[in-house]
């Protein structure tokens, strides 16, 4: 399960004479998710936004209105909830109370799905009519329709069902070992793997991922919420140990026959990326090996489950991560884009079936973020890159016959977009420091955008503190870093203010952007309404910054990372206003591990810290994610060992405060318990707490209760 | 299993002009047990003290000495290792290298038992032979020795095994279900339970317990130590839930038999005092119901299992709790004397063995403690009471037929006492406050004592701070409450200090008597060096001060408890050199109920607690003591609901420390996950510390750490 860490938007916009009527100060309420208030704060954005045919399409109120192309039409009504239920064939009872009921199936679909209870309707917009309905999900996970067809796919514990409209139950496998689980996502969510189905593109043929897990250890979590408290045992497989067996049945629900692709041994590898041809006739995976440095790409025939072809190997001294399937040209879908970070940076490159490489498509010192799709007749390109600014992401498009690149996004900031039913036109939704979110239509053809959504600045009556970005140079001078540094509410030049450094600094993330407030989380704010400087940077090892940046803290995680964060420290001894003698660290997960090697490495900076969730030992960690940047602990037993906090206990000399929740299935309590027990060891002494029944997050209404918890630790010891 | 408490020794004895030459200050490494130099402050006292026929033995060096009885005598060497081994014929290599390897077989034997490795030698000290060979017991548990034959009977697993001296292993039991269990304590080590066999007392039948517990819920302790943490399941019955059934096997080594006594039904009750009759033939069980409030004394045949007799049945409103088996006279078989407390204090009873009430044979307001046996020829029955005072314990000499009583024990103190073989000598070993133990024997015919050994003050040349023992009344002025109270080093009368109040509470405790240093933990005076108070007072509820002052706790456990350390912090509060804003709380077990008692009941009045395996609600404790103190959740929901901690959570002020042994199975860490779930839930702050893979008291080195870490969380927060 993929490291997730809370980034939560808040903000500055210091404008002079501005006055301010309310809101001061803002409470951990009005910034932390979960908070009362925290509603408040949000920008108003458009809701459920997706294209339906080539109207853009939002829900307001209880109403879906259709986005205006220009200044001078207004938005229209699409259809509203009571459209709806009045002319839906359903029971009273069933119909939709709220538009969060209702999905739309497609861009290219005229059908609506509604959910009610344990059923969902396909409504069909135009004939008003209900084409297909489906029971009985209430304990449905993993829910999957088809395109093309009414089949839909789901998990209910361990085995993959489908329905086919008609609300019947058909068992696509029937599995009593729990130790073996079908239909859901596999390799704990690495390598871009987010469900475990896949239908084909005409609807008629179901891929899916079987995991054999009976080998895997059980790991014993244990709920304490019961009288008696409760055993939750997970598989949970760790660096270097064994690890499931994953392979992929094709299933037809007119044969009701599933055929196994012919993957092969050794079992013990990452089948990823499975991605269906256009003709739904060839299923394509790329193959990544236990060790992560060899991927290749291929194809098997969806019929038979034999291999067609190995179309092409790629390997790199460190690791290949891949993160994206084939992307079949619409013009010519005998050749596709495949991302590559082979030259030091995400890139494009169209190859043929065969697997010959035809051109690279897209190159320079910066990384394709995401692609988008294709123009109507598959002519441009449209995608999402780092070009503009490693701090912002724009959109793009790019013929692909002549080469030519325009940047589709005007406004500075952080955009993202979907196309329309046919390509013409791309939705355009941004923020950016000072602007709080704007969503726009951008017509292909003209290249023109048309911004018709603004959201008003949330904290427009609270006087907030000054966020600045900005960036430094690593100790080699060579890269530059990029920080954010929120100033206390009205600072004061020649006073001397405690900091608080926020950090993450794990791979596939990024914090400081160019982003409403530019990512500044509530907490900093918090903070920095209390007094104290909140100050966050990026180091090597972090996200769209290229490859190389990213894969220097190979074998070695925590000591690059520790490097470049000490030299956003020693940026901040050079602030007059800094206080050096109080600077604290707190970080979540990877950034909990941050914060500990910053503690532990640096004991004479660091005087508190606040570790959430850290790994403390890369061994307690497990396979997919720490052999990639560890290798095992049996390849690299110095690496694990330089890197483990446990071994560094002794070194404790400031406060630091570890916390952890009890059932965390990603980073397992055993780290910081590991760590205690070394501390006590050794004689030092960090403090603990505990969020008993939570994840690696503490979510809802406890995440306010953190973060007071959080404050108040540094005000007992740094304020 | 019963509550455990760690209380270790310290001292006061502030004398005018003594000068001190070195250890000041002490360190947490002197006073906590673990402590590297722990060692220099115990007392020396004669080690492996015992019995042998009329000669009082102890271990000095290597050297097996014999006290003196007379001040005109000096200690004799009865027997040297070196004599053992030069005459001991078994292999060089198991040959003992220390006498902490031998053991008296008891004062009526002249057999010693030389445990070396795997095997015990059973050596006669006068023909110099090897009587009895034991074997392979690496993974024997619970050794349980007959006399009168060579038989030993002990545990493996689950199973119940014996010996017969010649080294071979007879199963008695061979369950392969894990969850019935033989030979072991049962009960959870209530009502005086401390061993699961008996031998009778020819030594030719083993009475044992088998306790089937298939039926008790399964509770999830893990063990993190491994690198993939392990489930320890232990099977945990919490009050008003299923309890195990226990029977009680009679094992006939010759025919290699086994016949259960009859104990029918209902299955879930209390099989307590196995004992036999002195002819061998029969066994008493005071049986005891589920609810805990009736007492009955049966007698069974050993051949047949069948019941004999129904001797008599004890009954009290609010519980009956059995801790001593009958006594039978040495002068007459057919009588025996039963302890119970049904006048309202713990004294003896002359009963004959068809139930017939004879006699009282002890009265007046103060418990009988506990009986040490006879005189030569059974006319005089020693004991020790707590007559002479409700914070001593003294040696007791009744003269059976007059009921003349004489207090043997001379000196002020706290006293234990075993006879000599014939019951002619009793040993006498005690300390008090200013004393740091002493060692005598007492002739019970001249009633005269010799003191063989006087230790040394072993705070001889350090200045300690100033210990005061006293008492104070019960809020309706009606009930003494003995209270130990220390000063700060160096203490000055015109300063305000700091308190800490150290409490236990529960029952079957006495913290403070006159004992060496009035029992004063070596915390206790570290905190007294660091500028703190330490106070501590035993309020009702707890031991040696009759039944009427203990059970008035009944169904509100922890409220007439704090009521009674309100009174002793009315009492510090009246004293000058109170600070009465900077008042503290600690606690462990039941004391770290206590400890939250008194800050979420009086949280305006406790700036800091620190709270160690605290109970926080009855209902996760366990059926024998919970319910008999408590009676079950289902009877008393206003008691639980009263008494639960995690209600109290919205309470919580000050600052609160919880600490817990992940993997106490006595008080399981739910219990303080409960309460930081409650607060977390409300919104207050206690902090909160894990002792990896500690129980219900940290041991060993750990300790140290332990003390280390409380003592921060009060220079942290009311220094």
């Amino acid at each position: 399960m993929r490291f997730t860490h809370f980034i939560f938007l808040a903000t500055s916009l210091l404008l002079p004479m501005k006055s301010y009527s309310q809101d001061i100060p803002l409470t951990l309420e009005d910034l932390i998710p979960g908070g009362k208030t925290y509603y408040k704060y949000r920008a108003e954005m458009p809701r459920q936004l997706t294209w339906y045919g080539e109207n853009l399409v939002y829900a307001k109120g209880d109403s879906l209105m259709i986005a205006p192309y220009t200044d001078k039409e207004k938005p229209k009504v699409l259809l509203t909830l009571a459209d709806i239920n009045n002319s839906i064939q359903i029971d009273q009872s069933q119909k939709p109370g709220s538009l969060n009921r209702v999905q739309f199936v497609s861009p290219q679909s005229h059908l609506l799905r509604i959910v009610s209870g344990g059923s969902i309707y396909l409504y069909d917009m135009v004939t008003k009519t209900v084409k297909a309905e489906y029971k009985s999900l209430e304990k449905a996970e993993n829910r999957d329709w088809a395109e093309g067809t009414d089949y839909m796919a789901y998990t209910k514990d361990n085995n993959l069902y489908i329905q086919d409209g008609k609300g019947k139950e058909i068992a696509v496998t029937n599995e009593s070992n729990k130790g073996v689980v079908s239909g859901q996502t596999v390799h704990r969510n690495e390598f871009g793997i987010d469900k475990g189905t896949f239908w084909s593109p005409q609807g008629d043929l179901l891929a899916f991922y079987k995991m054999d897990e009976t080998m895997v250890t059980d790991y014993p979590l244990v709920d304490i919420s019961a009288r008696v408290a409760r055993l939750k045992d997970i598989k949970y497989p760790m660096a270097g140990m064994k690890s499931h067996h994953v392979t992929i049945g094709i299933y037809n629900p007119v044969t009701n026959n599933t055929v196994f692709l012919n993957t092969g041994t050794p079992k013990e590898k990452y089948l990823t990326n499975v991605t269906w041809s256009p003709d739904g006739k060839s299923v394509y995976i790329a193959e990544l090996n236990r060790g992560q440095d060899t991927c290749v790409l291929k194809s098997y025939n969806a019929a038979s489950g034999k291999l067609e072809a190995t179309l092409f190997t790629e390997t790199h001294k460190k690791y290949v991560e891949p993160e994206h399937g084939a992307i079949f040209l619409k013009s010519d879908p005998s050749k596709f884009l495949w991302f590559s970070k082979r030259d030091g940076f995400n890139h494009l490159y169209l190859y043929d079936v065969s697997g010959k490489l035809i051109r690279q498509i897209t190159s320079g010192s910066w990384d394709v973020l995401s692609v988008l799709g294709f123009d109507e007749k598959g002519e441009n390109l449209f995608y999402l890159s780092a070009e503009a600014s490693p701090i912002e992401k724009h959109i793009y498009k790019l013929d692909l016959k002549t080469g030519k690149k325009i940047q589709l996004s005007k406004e500075e900031g952080m955009h993202s977009a979907m196309l329309s039913a046919s390509g013409r036109y791309i939705s355009d939704v941004y923020n950016s420091q000072y602007n709080a979110g704007k969503a726009a239509i951008t017509d292909t053809k003209t290249n023109k955008t048309h911004i018709f959504h603004s959201a008003k600045d949330p904290f427009r009556n609270t006087k907030l503190p000054e966020i600045t970005l900005g960036s430094i140079k690593t100790d080699d001078g060579k890269t530059d870093l990029y920080y954010r540094l929120v100033k206390p509410l009205n600072f004061d030049p020649n006073k001397k203010y405690p900091v608080v450094v926020y950090v993450y600094g794990g791979p596939h993330s990024q914090m400081v952007n160019n982003s409403w407030m530019a990512q500044t989380r509530g907490w900093e704010i918090y903070m920095a309404e209390k007094g104290y400087i909140a100050f966050s940077l990026d180091n090597r090892g972090t996200s769209n910054r290229g490859f190389d940046f990213e894969n220097i803290t190979h074998r070695q995680l925590g000591v690059v990372e520790t490097k470049d964060q000490m030299s956003g420290v020693a940026y901040l001894k050079s602030l007059p206003y800094v206080d050096a003698d109080r600077i604290g660290v707190h970080g979540w997960s990877f950034g909990g591990f941050m914060t500990m090697n910053l503690m532990l490495r640096h004991s004479d900076v660091f005087k508190v810290g606040v570790a959430g969730g850290p790994v403390t030992d890369w061994k307690y960690y497990e396979i997919m994610y720490g052999e990639r940047y560890m290798d095992s602990p049996q390849e690299n037993p110095e690496g694990y060992k330089e890197t483990s906090m446990v071994n560094r206990a002794s070194d404790l000399k400031g406060r630091l405060l570890i916390i952890h929740g009890d059932e965390d299935p990603t980073v397992v309590m055993q780290h910081s318990l590991q760590f205690i027990k070394s501390a006590i060891g050794k004689g030092t002494h960090p403090d603990f707490f505990v969020y008993p029944g939570h994840g690696h997050n503490m979510i809802g209404r406890d995440r306010v209760h953190l973060h007071e918890h959080i404050t108040r630790y540094f005000d007992d010891f740094l304020k």
